[in-house]
């Protein structure tokens, strides 16, 4: 059982002002909260869960974790939670202390205005499968914590550095490490094979790369492309070029 | 001014039951309206659209089609569209004949399970790009005439033929031509570079290919991976390789 203000609080917790205020933001499910949770550097408050996910997680989750737990009905997560279809579990979470992102001698991955929550969930997803460690984010991104993103991290989120900031000063600052973006007549995507020290640009999906951030870059690099679509998803996009690094 | 027994059609639209009684679906927003209208195969019964949109674009739509045309209010395209901010223009088109799909000589995606709308959107707007023509689905794959699919191939429909039918009995038909499957100890995803004819299969995100699917895989390719996420969107890994093989 929760009390009211407990449960306001996390609802709360849906909307960005307050998770700025609160410092703090929820996940759900089992994949995402235990990966959030085994997570050196990830503070969890709370965990929320019924008391059948409890009886079989309490153990696993002891080895890591003083957290309290409390066993909540499954009206009350109902009640709590972002999905559509809540599960199981939801835990609330202090938001993750990230100091400034070096990108000598690793890839970085750079997203100008990625707006979709799905999209950017999916594209830490993919930079945690290509151990891609940090991304920088332009001020107007869609925000790391938002329920959706998380949840769409799978979890990617306790092992990947999301760090906001203005693209262009941060650009200018590391323009030492060399810059790619994609563009639709630049060298083939081979190119990047075997690389291990550069910075990625991938841009707003319908807008691409803002201006000021284009002509930052040194490279670009051209998505081979057979047919009549006119442009590929950002994750898509991120995924591709990614798996041509590697 | 539409009338109320259009409206509620229009409406039943919006649930596969009725879109497979109707043989119809809805289309919304300009470029994929466009892009279904331009396309020699498929038929459009009306097009409701708001008096500027209609304007704009109405001496382009006449050079394709004569379908009839409707001015709508802001208000009407509210009770009839699927999306949460509605645009402009919806379009209502008869399904698209699509015949028996032939894998000689080309790429051939084969998806088992696709359940997610956005997903199946995604793979058909990847394939479109890479200018694979024709897709086999499960049947329970989403319905490619589901509105939010619809939206997220972008247009591409028009130009991907997606046929429904039993995958066994589909891949064990055309057992000539080699079938790749992604997992985890298969070859390298270097060994389909320009691969001219395959059939290549992409399974449901969480349960991956079904065991009698799987089983009929020629080839096992395996996308590389460098960090800590379990698994990788499906329509991220559909675009990752098929930008190999091309």
């Amino acid at each position: 059982m929760i009390s009211k203000t407990y449960t306001k609080y996390i609802q709360s917790l849906h909307e960005k002002k307050f998770r700025d205020v609160e410092n703090a933001f929820i996940a759900e499910g089992s994949k995402v909260v235990m990966d959030l949770l085994t997570s050196a550097k990830i503070v969890c408050e709370r965990l929320l869960a019924t008391a059948d996910w409890l009886k079989e997680n309490e153990q696993q989750i002891r080895k890591y974790s003083n957290v309290p737990l409390e066993i909540i009905e499954d009206f009350e997560l109902d009640k709590i939670s972002a999905l559509s279809t809540p599960n199981k579990v939801l835990g609330v979470f202090k938001k993750i202390v990230v100091g400034p992102i070096q990108p000598k001698g690793k890839i970085t991955l750079v997203l100008d205005t990625i707006q979709d929550p799905g999209n950017l969930g999916t594209i830490i997803r993919i930079a945690d499968w290509f151990g891609i460690s940090a991304i920088i984010c332009s001020e107007n991104c869609a925000d790391q914590y938002n329920p959706k993103v998380v949840q769409s991290t799978m979890g990617s989120l306790a092992r990947v550095e999301v760090k906001y900031t203005n693209l262009t000063d941060w650009l200018i600052k590391n323009r030492d490490i060399k810059i790619f973006a994609t563009a639709l007549n630049g060298a083939g995507i081979d190119s990047i094979k075997g690389l291990k020290e550069a910075i990625i640009l991938i841009g707003n999906e319908s807008k691409g790369l803002s201006a000021e951030v284009l002509d930052l870059a040194n490279e670009k690099i051209t998505i081979p492309k057979a047919g009549g679509a006119e442009s590929l998803n950002a994750a898509v996009a991120t995924g591709i070029i990614l798996s041509h690094v590697i």
